[in-house]
């Protein structure tokens, strides 16, 4: 069963006024990172609760608790909104995942316009933080359900909504809810899909079957009980910079391998098939040279690269929290320095089995320097990787509402980026899972100039519009 | 001659207003390294001149052009402060230099205290940038100036002011304007007095007859043309941040010695008995742990350590620009990082050869690490270093003023910070140039909680006074 023609037309003649929808979603700097913009995250689940009530959908704003921050102080968490829309029993039940916070943006880290105003190009691209990471998304169920609405269209499955504010920093608070709310909220769902990831290139859809988790460390040494003058004090006192970058220097090579002992042990091993699923996929060295924009892929050997981002584990060093980081000269010796890093993980990696080996490694690095200056290493948060099974009805009416759509096959894929709660919907709910992503490769989720294109958006609407109707129909 | 009793006790009676005037000073905002300062630079030296003017003294805000930023805009340079009070052809004529600029501060960076609030606590302790670097010093010689026109008591010397503002961001724009009025408002002048160092520790003051240069570096590493995602790029290209902390990780080891190849055989060799002169001076191992308020020297032997600071040169890592530097946790692959490091020089070092020693060793360096990525190695600024005589009679006046003020003998010490204009003094001018410093070793120059003690401020303006007595009447 495709998605009645009505429902394609009703996209394609509402274009503006979606795009005006997710401006007003990117004008609320939802960022969950930075606890100075913690109300704008809470603001933005309020947004989302007015724009699904009107559509009929019941919608709960599911108060998870506080964080406790470094300082000791405690912020409260922004709510997970819970929506249902449908209880027919003869109907499947589709749980949607989407995440409402955003990455930090500032312009002065190099956007070329204000980050929390969506700005179109004449290419039809929509500039701002968020828009395709994760509100493009998220304002797309909207739109679906709206277009449904308007039009007296019945929807052949149940809904639940699931929106998370806290995914850029850990997903605090949402597996414990998931926990809490398996019998309750979530009992009557049949599969799940999020939309939360992105094409690998610029022209072919695809379906993830496979995402890396990560560990994220911060690595602190202090020293001197306030920050020192370097000309009174170089040469005279242990430097903590001086050992946090020697400790930071041998953790990656500058070809991504990783210098941790004991971690390759823990991947799992590559089969003959395996490789050539990564030669086959329609993805060259050029796509990544397009998308990073410089000549700077680690091999000319395509599947290893592709094994890098999607099966092999990355190592990636940050930045530094509380060294000099303005332009001009500073002549500093920074007292407390914190070095940031993360590990991607992939099967068989854990936070459990990967956390010893990183700390017991740096602790003896750090022991070799014979500095006076002391050692914290500790994983600020993480995820285990996960993987499901891409024969499941639920992958087969993507692939249906994929070629509808783009008249096109998605390529298969696994992917670098870590989304936490697919392994604990996998895991707790036991359902099958679905990556569906409606951005592509060259978005800049997480960086600069982060972009949805209007074509994406709004394919992407009718997409998702034509999964609800296909898995009505796929067993 | 010593300073006339009527002056001593001027001081002591208007402590309190002295302690206003430097709140003054300190409330306005002169950070010479940020240009969103710049204009508070500007405003500092007409504060000065409004000070100044009143007292007799003819004051000119000398225009030293513009400052080129990295942007390719341009910045007008503050004026240098210059002052002329007196003319008599009997008497011998001083040059006082300070600067009025200050390190940049924010409450952010660990401040109990607004930084530009003068804050006193009840030890009498004197809470605020710039406070002892090097605004107390500066307001200390009009403190001076005033007492003496309030009381009617004629200075037995010709004074000439000399007050920069961007001493904190390499004195730009000084040297030229010092070449230029070489044979004008400088040419008078018999010997100079700059008081911008600091005691060794909180009881013995010193006079220093010597400090290290610097050479201030950039070092650039850029990869992709846009911050990435590192999960989705982990792994797959060749990360700027890796091929930084790799490169910043081989300029020096924890224990202080610098690994670039020549710059060793560049230092002046030690005597036997220099290094007496270092087993004597009072000062103690546990007098550098106070001051860092961390038992973390890099030695146990008091001469290597003394030696460190004063005579050899160090290397210290400052920071890195572009990197994420915030609190939390963002998974970013920053695409242009900047590291920061500065090297201390001693005789015979300069920044003339001593870039290409580091130019060289950091390309060599990067190109073993067959990175895809490309390297810039930029020194921002430096000096060379200097030394005086210490048996000139400018010294020995300052000898007798220190005897006098403070009941004891000062230290006859070299010192670690640069302060480039003394050898453009020395060199340029041909005179002799005292230091004369006014602060204590843990007032925390440059540092968070930068403060001056209200003993030394108040004993340091006797000093100063006492010690232009005295150098009319030494030879």
């Amino acid at each position: 069963m495709p998605a009645p023609t009505e429902f394609i037309k009703y996209v394609d003649a509402h274009k503006d006024a979606f795009i005006a929808r997710l401006g007003e979603a990117v004008a609320i700097p939802s960022v969950s990172g930075d606890p100075s913009h913690r109300q704008d995250v809470i603001n933005m689940a309020g947004f989302i609760k007015r724009l699904l009530e009107p559509l009929g959908v019941k919608v709960e704003l599911k108060d998870i608790g506080m964080e406790k921050q470094t300082d000791g102080s405690e912020l409260p968490l922004p709510p997970v909104v819970f929506g249902v829309l449908g209880d027919n029993p003869n109907k499947k039940t589709i749980l949607l995942y989407a995440h409402y916070d955003v990455q930090p943006a500032l312009v002065t880290d190099g956007w070329n316009t204000d980050p929390f105003t969506l700005s179109p190009d004449n290419e039809g691209r929509l500039f701002g933080r968020g828009s395709t990471d994760d509100k493009g998304p998220l304002i797309a169920w909207i739109n679906i359900i709206e277009a449904h609405v308007k039009l007296g269209l019945e929807l052949p499955v149940n809904l639940r909504f699931c929106f998370e504010g806290m995914e850029e920093s850990g997903s605090e608070g949402l597996d414990d809810l998931i926990i809490r709310e398996k019998n309750g909220f979530f009992e009557s769902c049949d599969c799940v899909c999020i939309c939360d990831n992105y094409w690998m290139n610029d022209r072919t859809p695809c379906l993830t079957y496979g995402v890396r988790g990560m560990s994220y460390y911060r690595l602190v040494v202090s020293g001197p009980a306030r920050d020192l003058h370097s000309g009174l004090f170089g040469n005279t006192v242990h430097e903590p910079m001086t050992d946090l970058i020697l400790l930071m220097s041998k953790l990656v090579t500058p070809n991504g391998e990783i210098l941790i002992p004991g971690l390759d042990k823990l991947v799992a091993p590559l089969t003959d098939t395996e490789r050539k699923r990564y030669e086959t996929l329609d993805f060259a060295l050029t796509d990544i040279e397009d998308q990073v924009g410089a000549k700077i892929v680690l091999s000319d050997d395509k599947a290893r690269v592709l094994m890098g981002r999607m099966r092999n584990p990355s190592l990636s060093l940050h930045g530094i929290e509380g060294a000099f980081y303005g332009p001009g000269a500073k002549t500093v010796i920074p007292a407390k320095v914190q070095g940031k890093f993360s590990i991607r993980l992939v099967p068989n990696m854990t936070p459990e089995n990967v956390d010893p080996l990183v700390v017991k490694y740096l602790h003896d690095e750090f022991a070799k320097l014979k500095s006076k200056n002391t050692l914290k290493v500790e994983n600020i948060h993480g995820g285990k990787p996960w993987m499901a099974d891409p024969d499941h009805w639920n992958y087969r009416a993507a692939i249906k509402a994929t070629e509808k759509v783009y008249k096109k096959k998605p390529d298969l894929t696994r992917e670098g980026g870590s989304i936490p709660v697919t392994l604990t919907f996998a895991d707790v709910l036991g359902l099958n899972v679905l990556l569906l992503p409606m951005g592509r490769g060259d978005d800049g989720a997480h960086s600069t100039n982060e972009k949805l294109d209007t074509y994406n958006y709004i394919e992407g609407t009718k997409l998702l519009g034509t999964y609800l109707h296909e898995i009505a129909v796929t067993n």
